[in-house]
């Protein structure tokens, strides 16, 4: 197809790799580290430039991500390649510290009641633990990002207002971060809760040029939110190889806006991200080898041989 | 979810709703008259206005619609409901007018490969088969929807451009049309391409109080692609109750924007389309099982029991 440009979008969008952390840390079976690092490696190979390999919490809670200082071990290394790390606590920290990490991501909830069950702690006790954590970070000259997660509904709480968003999402960049990511988490939101955020944050002092979106395909809405995000003036957007991960849902439903979905778009609006699609439909058809069943990105269904049969 | 509007955006859509027709014609299995029929009927009761039932075309070449005369004969009627049927060619018009019929569609193709293939005709050809159809629906009194398919891409000819598509509908639509539908019937498009198309034809006299778009969601593209042609000024959406039919492709993939997924964006902008969620969710579902297969619809699959299984 050839490229046709839209009025009012970004020349240029960065893609936030999140498959190989948000991904796989939500497989039932642990991917073995090998793996890992040859997804990762092809991932870079296809063209991203930012790829969130794993994370430091306790192996207790995310078995699945317990070979992170293996994998970092093993990573090729370049100095375009950039490679944050989720750090949930100070432990984690010192882990990434003791690792070469130089770019980290913390992980808040925009709900009192997802904080309490993704981090057993109100939100005020969640941001008071990220405090020393992202002075420490800075301290070390790391680069810091936060995810603000449950930006437009939750599961327990329903709607979630813009001003509770902000709030949260101010106090946790005011803490020193570089990047917030807002993370509709249940992929409930559509683009005008979307559009709506993102001016109340600028509102607020957190323009565009520290925005990324970060969207769950669980009722559809995930590229058409990315495009009003877009259109809003955001340029760095989450997504994952394949689709991986995101949802607790059933093997039909789906979780992460899926990488292949998203460049098809920007492709076709002309928007350079430095993705080779073909490789990385390529990656994500090994990957779904490897975890024995299909990627749910529409576009690696579509582009892959056999899935002409009717 | 609390509604949340966005400037620019029509505060009203019309579904037209085309999986009983576009869903079922693709069915491997002839669905009976008499489910038929039950679809119909929950469709208009979940508030479902614009249903396009079936079609006159040849049962030779179409079995799954061979029962077209019986269907319209149960359906039920109020003022409020419109059945559009598809006719291919003035033997189906005649069937149409013989069974009462008021709305019709025809359906024509931007490309030369593909009015070949579907219609066994050039593209002239098939306008020059058109034009009695269209003149005699007119004489008649009924309303006359004409489908271009193919306006993106096309799998023979790869990149179709804006100007063949403006040329190929506004012929259509000289015949005496009172609607467009824009079909990207391979789902490549993306929103600069659907927006450059819909400006082109209100340059050449098809305004967007004239058009519907009809968009194919196997790159996932599909709901993007209505976001910008909603913003580009078009009121009426097609779309599938549960996604059905409308693409080749093995049961992963998908064809037809799912109903749900759009009334879940629109329902979350504050745009009125009338339609009840939960019943038309319920009558997907019912669908699915008669055919045997889970829907397509993310929304349908988020919204069904048991798919909270990880």
């Amino acid at each position: 197809m050839m490229a046709t440009a839209l009025a009012g979008l970004p020349e240029k969008v960065s893609i936030y790799e999140v498959g190989p952390r948000d991904g796989l840390q939500n497989e039932k079976a642990v991917v073995p580290a090998g793996v890992k690092a040859e997804f990762v490696t092809r991932l870079a190979d296809a063209g991203l430039r930012t790829i969130e390999t794993t994370s430091f919490v306790h192996p207790k809670w995310v078995p699945q991500l317990a070979d992170a200082e293996e994998l970092l071990s093993v990573l090729p290394r370049s100095p375009e390649l950039r490679y944050p790390v989720l750090v949930p606590n100070e432990r984690g920290l010192e882990r990434a510290l003791a690792n070469g990490v130089t770019e980290i991501a913390i992980f808040g909830s925009a709900t009192e009641t997802f904080a309490r069950r993704n981090l057993n702690r109100t939100v005020d006790e969640s941001i008071a633990m990220f405090a020393p954590v992202v002075d420490r970070a800075l301290a070390e000259g790391l680069w810091v990002r936060a995810y603000v997660s449950m930006v437009c509904g939750d599961p327990w709480e329903g709607d979630v207002p813009v001003e509770q968003v902000v709030s949260v999402a101010s106090r946790m960049m005011d803490l020193g971060c570089s990047q917030l990511s807002l993370g509709d988490t249940i992929g409930v939101g559509t683009p005008g809760r979307v559009t709506a955020l993102i001016e109340a944050l600028g509102a607020t002092g957190v323009g565009t040029e520290r925005l990324a979106v970060h969207f769950h395909d669980t009722y559809g809405q995930a590229l058409a939110n990315t495009l009003a995000a877009l259109r809003a003036g955001v340029t760095v957007v989450d997504a994952s190889a394949g689709g991986l991960g995101g949802c607790p849902f059933a093997e039909s439903a789906t979780g992460n806006l899926p990488t292949e979905d998203l460049v098809w778009m920007l492709d076709g609006l002309g928007i350079d991200t430095g993705v080779d699609l073909a490789k990385l439909v390529a990656t994500s058809r090994w990957m779904a080898g490897h975890l024995g069943r299909p990627s749910p990105s529409r576009v690696v269904q579509a582009l892959s041989p056999g899935s002409e049969t009717s």
